[in-house]
């Protein structure tokens, strides 16, 4: 059903400095899980790569930065490009595989928080726009550009609005806990989009 | 267009009480506005409303709290229960006064602020939900249950869905600032939640 996975982003350097920068990211990741990004210090993060504090603030400016470095450590590689020949089919995986991520891996505490500490921090803000929302984007954008192309959905469909329709119900329900990320909920969220898309209402009308 | 809005939660009180209060939470809700959530302390709200630091600990054990009901002084009165005759009319004039709120007014900044902080304070994540996303959904379901018994979305429709549909997208452009709330964003939102509820897609299926 899946195969290829978003890459992530290679940086060059020498196997040593890769070394180290893994075994922070690694430390970074495993805090994050643990205490969440409020509580995690630069600290402990050296103390527990084994690395001196330099060694991170060479790399990494900001908290947030490291935080984020660290969650796309496997965010990315969690979130699959399926094919599975129809919209309704690509997209229950696309959004199981979210919700999945969110409900059942370390990552969805630092999801939320990421996401949260983004709101009073302009510098973290923009790198997750550029790292974790343009990336997942580009591929999503993938599986609706197949189906326009199939003859699915009509062509001239606005997919950033269906991506939003897709993704936006999901981290509401995630951000607010106001009601459970069900796989009931999952497939009337694809059923929805499905059939809205199918009847044209993601083509813009010229009229105004 | 317009006309009833979702009553604020009236606190019973002596009439001197019920003037500090709400010369607290004016303070509170211009400091907001000002200087954000983070940077807003209990001190400068005393200062700012005439009172004691005690006059507000006697009624707000934290900071969120205090934050949470300055921005429900005006935010309930500014989301409007329209009655256009139509789903689509309604759906437009409820997100565009969202939208408003959230982009033309000081209501922006505490509303994401808010939703932020809610991600590390539990007793503020459940006020949120209680005062905040209760009101607010009770009104927004008013409207599709409107549009069931006029007959135009299939009955059985799951309302809690389509509520998703139509602010998750929103409140997933707010916070992530990937793209605009334009008008026309709003517009294509209702015409896909319309388009997909018409089609029968948010009648949960037997079948599995």
């Amino acid at each position: 059903m899946t195969s290829p996975t978003i890459p992530g982003e290679i940086k060059r350097g020498r196997p040593r400095s890769e070394q180290v920068e893994r075994a922070i990211l690694r430390a970074a990741a495993d805090i994050l899980a643990e205490r969440g990004l409020e509580a995690m210090t630069i600290e402990d993060v050296a103390a527990r790569a084994g690395v001196g504090k330099t060694s991170i603030y060479r790399r990494w400016s900001t908290k947030g930065t490291l935080a984020l470095d660290a969650f796309l450590l496997d965010f990315l590689q969690s979130q699959p490009l399926p094919d599975t020949g129809s919209l309704d089919g690509d997209l229950v995986a696309v959004l199981r595989a979210w919700v999945r991520t969110a409900r059942e891996t370390s990552m969805g505490r630092a999801l939320t928080e990421l996401v949260a500490q983004a709101q009073y921090d302009p510098d973290l803000a923009a790198a997750w726009r550029q790292r974790v929302v343009g990336p997942t984007r580009a591929q999503h954008r993938r599986v609706f550009e197949r189906a326009i192309s199939r003859g699915e959905i009509p062509t001239g469909s606005d997919v950033d609005v269906m991506m939003d329709l897709l993704f936006g119900p999901a981290y509401h329900r995630l951000l607010h806990g106001h009601a459970p990320l069900s796989d009931r909920f999952i497939r009337r969220v694809v059923a929805m989009v499905v059939a809205g898309a199918k009847a044209g209402a993601a083509v813009p009308t010229t009229s105004r």
